[in-house]
């Protein structure tokens, strides 16, 4: 039997942006198909403090694959300790029809590549069609990384940004500027720049409400990236109270995404979640219906994005011959 | 980062059954001294009919390693239609303290090589000092991995056996006669084989009891090993009426494991249960007390065995120089 191995170098060049965004919106649409198995994931916190590991796997009966991401992060003392990243990650793809391990790829690429597609796709169906402004929350990697996707989908004529560090904030502004050639306006604080937004971005790590509900002007589309754990929030709870919610998966959002604390605050009930975002793909609920509603995108990210993603890097890898290929055993 | 990869061969050369049984005998007391973090596995059955995925995790605080083994079972079709054996593995392992994956080995081998060192653990501390006849029920692979084993902790001087197959049977008695030069006795019936048991070995499919609770003599040790899963069974629950019943896990073995027979007949109750066989190996509880007493090892198996085996064969391999590294990435 052979497996294929594919190295971060190789992950990043066999897959593009808009590879990643197709595989995403085909994610979600199994989702909401019956197409997809998705247990609970195994995570466990690591004696390092705050380090954790997580494993995440899925099942995707139309292309018969099953993933198991593993991901590990928070492990700060890393790269001065052992010369190494605060977090990786590894995916492992196996047949469903035999079993087999066919492919182990470094992981390390594609939670962030997954994560910027999530927001693009939620642009398609819920910002509005002359939406031109993005104001980011928060300027880290992820902030790049959901322009990156979020250019394939619409035309971005000016960001802006606000970060409680200034040297971030300034790096961002030069880094997004040469890539990009878009400007970046630095905000004179978070209430002008949450004025300034067509489509608001928070990618924080979630460490409190960040956005008071009477800053959202009508007609914004909020996409909530950082909150993916119980206990982190990055939206004022009000926000939710007359906008249209979407999420990735209610299962997931309405325990530990930043859907979590208007339910907790009893501002809204499961059932005011307008749906998951599949369905609207899938053309089973309406996406943004007029230029005036407050939308939603509470995303906490789901295996099965990993599993399209990898299968797609996987499929190319096999097409143009690149990695190397490994025998566990003889067959 | 450099990860070690190992093929099914180097596996096999890597280990003997004298560490495997160190090993499990490890896993064993760390599980009783809150060394050992193992969430519930996660299971997935696949469409080809009886097929299945398994992942068990483990993570060992003594030697800072967690492992994550994937098991796949069932795929019958697979010698024919793939050139595959009909279940496969693989096993990761992460340094715990920064998470990086230091490890890829086929995991083909090791279930079966650590269930049998769990079976010899339990002799050690179960069966009587002057037990040399074994008794198995069921002979296939896991009834020649068993001998493989406790011949390495007692003197094994016959064997009586039973199987619905008269083939495998023969073709059992003539591959242990010739590996070993153990006497094997085809059994002229199941309660004629129980009866000559110092120690009763049971390793079928456990589609249910095939040992009935007279046929058993008192100072018996038995060995249950088939069933895993609820639903499974092999036993006569009335024989636990009055054994001294040890198990690897209550929680797994009362949930799927033999066990949960009795305890659903309400023939004993959960209080019942002697204990752990890692409390016993620490001598927090005692084995065996007289040469009358009937008594059980139920094992359902740990993904801790997993751990301290595979952690064992990496150990090994890097002392040794064998397998291949990869990098996933640069660092």
């Amino acid at each position: 039997m052979k497996t294929l191995l594919l190295k971060k170098e190789e992950v990043r060049e066999l897959i593009s942006m808009k590879d990643v965004i197709g595989a995403v919106e085909e994610a979600y649409k199994a989702f909401n198909s019956g197409q997809v198995e998705q247990p609970d994931y195994i995570g466990m916190h690591l004696p390092s403090p705050g380090s954790e590991i997580d494993f995440k796997l899925s099942h995707y009966k139309a292309n018969q694959l099953i993933s198991m991401k593993t991901s590990s992060g928070g492990f700060a003392d890393n790269p001065t300790a052992f010369g190494l990243p605060s977090g990786m990650g590894t995916i492992l793809l196996f047949d469903a029809r035999s079993g087999a391990l066919i492919c182990v790829m470094d992981g390390s690429l594609i939670t962030g590549l997954r994560t910027g597609a999530a927001g693009a796709v939620s642009v398609k169906v819920l910002a509005r069609k002359d939406a031109r402004r993005i104001t980011f929350i928060g300027t880290g990697n992820q902030a790049r990384m959901q322009i990156r996707a979020i250019r394939e989908v619409m035309n971005i004529e000016e960001i802006h940004a606000w970060d409680n560090s200034a040297d971030t904030l300034s790096r961002y502004k030069s880094d997004i500027e040469s890539e990009f050639g878009i400007p970046v306006v630095i905000a004179s604080s978070k209430r002008d720049a949450v004025e300034q937004a067509d489509i608001l971005i928070t990618t924080t790590r979630g460490k409190g409400s960040l956005v008071e509900a009477d800053w959202v002007r009508p007609g914004t589309h909020i996409v909530a990236i950082g909150t993916d754990q119980r206990g982190k929030q990055e939206l004022d709870p009000e926000i939710f109270r007359n906008a249209k919610v979407v999420v990735d998966s209610i299962a997931q959002c309405s325990e530990k995404g930043e859907t979590w604390h208007p339910l907790d605050r009893q501002i809204m009930t499961k059932d005011g979640i307008h749906g998951e975002i599949g369905e609207l793909l899938l053309g089973n609920k309406p996406g943004r219906e007029n230029d005036q509603e407050v939308t939603i995108f509470d995303s906490t990210g789901m295996a099965i994005q990993d599993n399209t993603t990898a299968s797609k890097i996987y499929s190319n890898a096999v097409k143009r011959g690149v990695g190397a290929l490994f025998e566990f055993f003889e067959s």
